[in-house]
């Protein structure tokens, strides 16, 4: 597959949906099988799978024969964890369609979970490359168990007054930041890349990762809703202790501390005067810059761990624009 | 470690619970790896993790090291299905313990399950025999899968009344005896045995896996309650419908099938008259004998499969035994 780098994303997107496509099967019992291809064909970006093609490609995976089991076990993986935390939180709506417990029951969301984070192992261990497999599985079970850690965290945090900031960017990490960064991993090992590689490849997807998650909950309270899409003060109103709430709380004063703390145990019917003195609160304690500046500072220390990575220059820039595209798609 | 052949289980399994105990650990979040330590200290009585070993036992495994990693695997996973499997029938007790969801609750049964999943397959890649590993996976994919599979046909089996004999088989198969198959398979692979031996000794596991739920079925309605310690007719009062139910409703004259599935669709104050009803029809379709058989087929059928694999004389001597001993352990 050739493609000049602009056109490069979407024609790895392409390859990696008519393969995810062929893993669709009328197998039996159907009560199985159809929730995983239900919603697995939901869509969603497709980030990681996207990723651990890219840093095949990065290591001479021209047919992307090695890669792709790691993109497919990634994306299934990602799913299944999807399926699972639907049910812990009880979300109705996935990618603004019903969830597999609300479509079927919450039985069947658990055991098609299951089942999918098994298929996961299965894609991953179609790698053809059988010098990676021993790494591609020791990776593969430590980014899981990172991803169960930071799902168990963020259920514990709910009902914690005393999270630290450090906490937390412990726990998104975790959640969100170790896959993105497991999924370019993987991709590189499979395609044969030496670990020293692979690592500043990990770095530069985790790091991303936690610059994308700060940017998100900045975007929710400061973002220009005209631009995002969004309603400004979502995660304010629904009382969600993001980065921004942590790091206001332990900037502020005592007593305006404690003015966010009781707003922020409050759900008033009329939110805009809520939404308001938060924001002005966290505006006082130097919130959208402390967040902006870290931020930045996890990019670039991204963007260092992809400069020092070896492989092929050319799709070394298409990752730095898409982790660029990530960051600035919502601001 | 040596020991006589009739000590041998007594042996291995000592070993096993060591390195179980050496797992459990203080790592944090504790709400996430507590419950794991818990539901695999509530004992029972490690058969899966005692065929591993002796099977790795049978081709020269002598001091474990091989298939001590497949015995971790396998007991890790089985406890993992008790788990979410507890979820779903909402059971309060296991082995006379609460259960994971009912000592936390059904976030944590689903999320500690999960990371047991991930735990088993972390076990199964430790086996230092690098030449086996991608068998081992293959083989642990495949019965992962089918335990899946065994489990939603189980479920669907509730809400169906025209379940066919050996679409009820099928699913004890996936269910339980593919386990103890594969758990005789992989420890046959780890210590280096040859795919025509290990699929040997599979088939002997799934086998005699079979003629136990046989047994299991045929003791609970037709077993002394003095010996077996259960009340008699158990799966009658809960209307379960068995292998037995299956069998005579087949076997059995319209007029007296009708009146079985009446039987089964009601749930008297008094049991009593419904199972000694119930047990004469069965006696009448010769339930008793039928099940017999077909549980003498399978225990023969898995000891020639025994008999034709190759490995030490002793060991298999050992399995055969134990193969008994589960048969006629209640009888």
């Amino acid at each position: 597959m050739s493609a000049t780098p602009a056109s490069l994303p979407a024609a790895l997107l392409g390859a990696f949906l008519t393969e995810l496509r062929a893993t669709f099967s009328d197998r039996e019992p159907r009560g199985l099988y159809q929730p995983i291809d239900y919603i697995l064909d939901l869509g969603g970006k497709r980030v990681r799978p996207l990723l651990a093609l890219l840093a095949g490609r990065m290591y001479g995976d021209e047919d992307l024969r090695q890669a792709m089991p790691v993109a497919l076990a990634v994306e299934v993986f990602h799913n299944f964890t999807l399926v699972h935390d639907d049910i812990m939180d009880d979300s109705p709506l996935r990618r603004g369609q019903a969830t597999v417990h609300e479509k079927w029951d919450v039985n069947t969301g658990i055991l098609s979970g299951d089942l999918m984070l098994i298929q996961a192992y299965a894609h991953l261990c179609r790698c053809p490359n059988a010098a990676a497999l021993p790494g591609l599985l020791a990776a593969f079970n430590r980014v899981a168990t990172g991803v169960c850690e930071g799902q168990q965290l963020d259920v514990d945090f709910e009902t914690r007054s005393d999270v630290t900031v450090g906490e937390y960017l412990s726990m998104i990490e975790r959640k969100t930041a170790v896959l993105l960064g497991g999924a370019l991993e993987m991709g590189a090992l499979a395609a044969g890349a030496g670990s020293v590689d692979a690592q500043h490849l990990y770095a530069f997807g985790r790091l991303t990762g936690l610059a994308f998650q700060l940017q998100d909950d900045l975007l929710d309270t400061f973002g220009d809703s005209q631009v995002t899409g969004k309603r400004t003060g979502n995660d304010i109103i629904r009382n969600k202790k993001t980065f921004l709430y942590l790091q206001a709380s332990a900037a502020l004063p005592p007593a305006e501390s404690a003015e966010l703390a009781a707003l922020f145990a409050s759900s008033p019917a009329d939110p805009g005067p809520k939404v308001e003195r938060v924001t002005e609160l966290m505006v006082l304690a130097g919130t959208p810059r402390a967040v902006a500046e870290l931020r930045d500072a996890y990019q670039a220390e991204a963007v260092a761990h992809l400069t020092a990575a070896g492989g092929d220059p050319a799709v070394k820039e298409v990752l730095l624009q898409l982790a660029e595209d990530l960051l600035q798609r919502e601001a």
